[in-house]
């Protein structure tokens, strides 16, 4: 079920610079020694980025695909966030602190990625040509993960499941044609048949 | 009820350059150029750091009193996380994008802060001198927030109110001390009759 291969990523390291240049612009030299770092990853629908009780060991940037994290809870799935492409996706706390993680990180179709090992980003933190560009770098992954989990607390604390719902479409419209309708119902927090009425009302516009 | 004195920061330099060194290590000139964007923020009790709505233009660093972050819904009050002594604090989202942010902060106590504007911050960031120890500095700060919002959640996906409590004591045993049990009960999510149930239960050891 899983398959993570390290395969040729020279084809795909245009499409990640572009979207690693929207948080930092590297130079040619800075780029050249990030590059030789970057691996590519694929995962089969349902194989695992990372698993409750595993250290999780990459930063992953999503090319196509989709993730989900969850957490179990006396059985139960709950679903924490959803990965798209151009996502970073990883158990971060797990990951900075290369000690295992509680949330497991699965994929809900095959899904390919490109990642830096713990090792890779530790590495490019101290190396003379990458440590400042890739400070900053690192400082903007958090600061955005901030973002994300203020962001569904305020979901959360102020919306009703209908608003949280809304708000989710307004942020990434893909979801919906991306993500099955129970996951994605799991995530708000609501049964997968409020849903589907909540759907029902919101396609339908108020006279 | 609300003052915020810039008051001679010198006397307290020596003690937020030791705080702020337990995540890098500034040299002289770095603190130099540093220290001089500093302030003293003074709050009395029930004055607020922040409020919903506002931008809040600060990060700081709580060097006596204590503070707690909280949400309005329906006119209740729902705690997000507690500051005391040594904490680093801010909503930090609004701080970051320098937009109004949801979550209030307000002093528990009297409370004395070492903060850094907004602007002291971007000034930081791009200062010949300061710029790369500073982006390093702001990427810890966000790593930190991530793992407390990593934290609380895990709390809430797999704790009981009584191991949420209990959690909380080991990781910061002067809590119990410094704010009062309503709002602790609040932040755990439970009555302050619950809490006080779990406390005489814990004080018990197991026979």
């Amino acid at each position: 079920m899983k398959t993570r291969i390290d395969m040729d990523v020279e084809m795909y390291l245009p499409v990640v610079r572009e979207q690693m240049s929207k948080l930092v612009r590297f130079s040619d030299g800075e780029w050249a020694v990030i590059s030789k770092h970057l691996r590519l990853m694929t995962l089969k629908k349902k194989a695992h980025f990372t698993r409750s009780g595993e250290v999780c060991g990459h930063l992953g940037l999503i090319l196509s695909g989709s993730l989900r994290l969850y957490h179990l809870k006396d059985g139960e799935d709950r679903t924490g966030y959803f990965g798209l492409p151009n996502d970073f996706v990883s158990s971060y706390k797990s990951f900075l602190k290369h000690e295992p993680g509680i949330p497991s990180i699965q994929a809900l179709e095959d899904t390919v990625l490109i990642t830096l090992s713990y090792l890779s980003f530790q590495d490019l933190l101290i190396h003379p040509v990458t440590a400042h560009k890739m400070e900053r770098f690192a400082r903007l992954i958090a600061e955005n993960m901030i973002f994300c989990y203020e962001d569904r607390m305020e979901g959360f604390v102020s919306e009703s499941p209908a608003e949280r719902y809304e708000t989710l479409l307004k942020k990434k419209p893909a979801i919906v044609q991306q993500v099955p309708q129970y996951y994605l119902a799991n995530y708000l927090g609501i049964t997968a048949t409020s849903l589907s009425r909540i759907r029902k009302r919101i396609s339908v516009p108020a006279k």
